[in-house]
């Protein structure tokens, strides 16, 4: 704990929305002042100064000044600036928590599409309200690369309230932490409010996913957790792709790859270009070693959020080599994701075979499975059933394919 | 053994050739009785009744009726089909074997060319008459995708039949065995009548290798059999492309690896399409794990055997990665492989330099063989006579290519 | 030893220059005669014959017949093959040695510039004369596959003495030895002599790292040696690839795989292309090895010499797959290299941002780098810092780009 009295925590200023700054001083007398400079003033600022009161109170502090500049911050957020404030200065293992938001209440299964996950900066509100609507496979909280050095204290809690407090609209709920060992500290924050998947960068070991695992079901033992927690290591360097299958069989519950190009082609020493042939056979090993080990591929993600149609071009690139998805750093990108990760009709006729093969020999009570001459074994009707069901969730066929199109015939 | 008394084995109808479909029904009493329809009743009628009284009296099967549809099955045929009948219908460790035929008893080299190895399925009499004398450098007898589920007990007979009495026409005598572990016993079949290679379909581990030579030397030892049998393990998932290096190293047996591109890129999830990209890492892989193990290295098959050119380019494309083989799925293939991989102009000149160099300093008691300042290690002369050997075999020069070149100086 | 009285070394005849070639025989009575053809016998005659004195009274012959056909050879030249001469026909552990050239006394850096580094024959004199007056990063005399296998003996006392009596002019001093295990006795000639990098040519295991040290420290020892003594080991075979990274950490003094691709792709029984499509799979397992080992990643020789703009696309594709150097076969092919290994102006940019930001970060006591919002971490800084050395190096910038910068603001 730092031994000033004054600390300042939170954003304001010019584009700054839905967030606030706080400042708090801790007095030896004179009780609590608050300060409140804010455009909803009229209609929030009591409700603003009676959660402020709370949480002081929470926390055991009588006398404080607090001058808060809001831009339109949600409870949580305002929540989650003081207590990283209090902190600051006074050591304390109380956390202050809003009531878990029910609609967040849901585990994901090990095999989910995760055609589109939705990077969000994990010290910035404005992204995070809302983001949901949009229907990411995935919204990922980013405590790594898109928060500040000096701002990653602070992230820490407003990722907690998030988690939370914040409307996932059914999204599985991601936190990118920090990099091992050090991202092992940021598990407190996330392990016991029902995250879904943790996103592990510049992974470079089964000995990192370890690690993860043990703190994990530490906390899991201590919060009395039973959930799963999936695991996305990403492969961001020429380390990571050498060991991309060591740590794609590192535990059961690693779900999914993902490769970061950005750091991986800085730590060849190589521009990243369109045709992407510097990072060709990193992406090919990264494939490999995920289809080996039975898990998803998950490719870079696309920087130029204007170049609809280079996206485009990049999820076939991607797609033809076998990713089953790819990060987003905007909403706009998701739709172009699930409409050209989704089957084609060439896959999904290829997929209706298969699966129609495999549901007349079980109507018949046949043992085997088989397309012409060639048994078609156990994965292959899986794979064709995954292909069914992407087609189905991207909205390329209907639930009820089988029976309409028995009708056509 | 099926409690059922009726069964029935082989093929008939529209399309079918050089079989017959067999029902065998045992009785109580009654003597045997035989129903033949066949187009060569008036020529082989009688032949092919007393081959039936012969077999069901090996068999000490005194009581049945058998009903035989013929569409010109060679004996054989008629023999592999009515033992697996009568297989079916009681518990015996007697095998009807007619005479091995002299000229299928021969081995083969570890190193010899196998440019062209042309696939017929196991179960399929018609396609096997006659396919030697295309002459491809190996002939498949496959137990594997090409035969139906349902097919497999009765293709274990008519492959063991064809190894000893079909003539292979001097090409490498190979079969594609099940894949491991279920593939084992199908060696029952196929180890004790000379074959001279193995085909382990997708083959994942050097622990699948030891497991096939563990059982080939188990049946070697009981049948007394002494010469070699090479083994080919195919290389047609993710993970066996990372595997790859320790499968062709598993044991001294194992002479080439195969790739098998539609289980690869079906267990990658992408189409397979003609420029390949999607299997360029993985080609690369078996390749480099071949040479390094000093084996050599077998493409996938080409599909459409309508496409001579498109087989070219593919070929010289194989070629060119470094791949010594490939597959064929019909005897047209054959001859665009030995034009394409043979040694072209420029690679049979560098090798005559090379091969003069060595006989050179051998004629001149040299120990050691230079060209201009670089000395020539042994490896280098090895893989230059393999290419004049390769030029030899495919036509491209005489035999005498060193007594000619000098006469034309 | 041989039991033969009379032999002779060195070469003479059309082409030959600063060489000579010098027959011995050795006699029981009649003391020294010495027959000199040469040139420059007017002016360095007597010098040249009086040299061959002190070394044959050095070695204590006291009988003997030299003739010397002389092309210009340098003195140390003249010792170098007389010494092998002499040690043809009796057996000595004494050696002759010049004094040691000062400006050749020099260390290099474990990550000092690698663009180019020019292989010189061992054997060949000429071309090691003035060799260094192109300032290449290094220069290799070569004992390998630059010499004929009946010159190897003779070339070792060549490159001895070239080491300590030819100017470097700076360069990184550096040998090729011939392949371990073979190549061992190479370092008796080459260890002593302030050698800077050992090259180890068709590299296939850490373990032939570990022998080559082994004798290195061996050396070191007997002949209280401190010096650093890097090695720079060549992939040149389909094993050497799958090893690569095994290669690339074997041991603290590794400091850049090369690789070798016509070897490389003689081994795979391919043709080495212009687009290289044979070896990208290999150049790409080098790059990253040497990425994930920290260490730097050096390129095949471009063989055609008189192709410059063909050298000039080979080495963008090269640095665009991140390898951060190539080996010359000709001196006008140094400045090729250098001009475009050098970063270019969007490399420089991105450096300059990134170490501007850490010497601010610097100056104003923070602990941490950052570049927006991301954490600038140690090694992106060190990477950016590689960047602009190496733009200072070529030229592109200047040493005081930061002050040059800050007064055109």
């Amino acid at each position: 704990m730092e031994q000033t009295k004054t600390v300042t925590i939170g954003n304001k200023g010019k584009g700054v929305r839905s967030d606030c700054q706080i400042s708090l001083e801790l007095l030896n007398s004179g009780g609590i002042t608050i300060e409140l400079v804010s455009k909803v003033n009229a209609l929030y600022g009591k409700s603003i100064r009676k959660g402020v009161e709370e949480i002081l109170e929470f926390f055991e502090i009588k006398n404080a000044k607090v001058v808060i500049d809001d831009s339109g911050a949600l409870p949580f957020v305002v929540a989650a600036r003081l207590e990283a404030a209090v902190k600051k200065l006074i050591k304390t293992d109380k956390e202050f928590l809003f009531p878990f938001l029910g609609q967040n209440n849901y585990q994901t299964e090990k095999d989910k599409n995760r055609i589109s996950r939705l990077y969000l900066p994990g010290n910035t509100p404005s992204l995070m309200i809302n983001a949901g609507i949009h229907h990411p496979d995935g919204i990922i909280l980013d405590l790594e690369d898109a928060v500040a050095p000096d701002k990653k204290f602070e992230a820490g809690f407003l990722v907690r309230n998030a988690l939370r407090n914040l409307d996932f609209y059914g999204a599985e709920r991601m936190v990118r932490i920090n990099q091992v060992p050090q991202g092992l500290k940021d598990l407190d924050f996330i392990v016991p409010h029902n995250v879904n998947l943790l996103l592990i960068p510049k992974c470079e070991s089964a000995e990192q996913i370890h690690l993860v695992n043990k703190r994990i079901d530490e906390i899991k033992a201590t919060c009395k957790i039973t959930g799963n927690i999936w695991l996305m290591p990403i492969i961001e360097s020429a380390l990571g792709v050498i060991k991309a299958y060591e740590v794609a069989t590192a535990a059961e519950n690693v779900v999914a790859l993902a490769i970061g190009l950005e750091d991986y082609t800085a730590d060849l020493g190589v521009r990243r270009t369109a045709e992407a042939t510097e990072s060709f056979f990193a992406r090919s090993m990264v494939v490999n070693a995920c289809k080996a080990a039975g898990i998803q591929a998950i490719d870079s993600v696309f920087s130029d959020v204007a170049d609809m149609d280079g996206l485009k071009q990049n999820v076939l690139r991607s797609k033809a080599l076998g990713f089953d998805g790819m990060g987003c750093i905007h909403p706009r990108q998701i739709k172009v994701l699930h409409d050209n990760f989704a089957p084609d009709d060439v896959e999904i006729a290829k997929a209706k075979k298969i699966v129609n093969a495999f549901m007349e020999a079980k109507e018949k009570g046949l043992g085997v499975v088989s397309l012409g001459t060639k048994m078609i074994d156990a994965p292959v009707v899986k794979r064709a059933q995954k292909t069914i069901n992407l087609a189905i969730s991207t909205g390329k066929i209907s639930k009820n394919w089988r029976e309409e199109d028995n009708e056509k015939i």
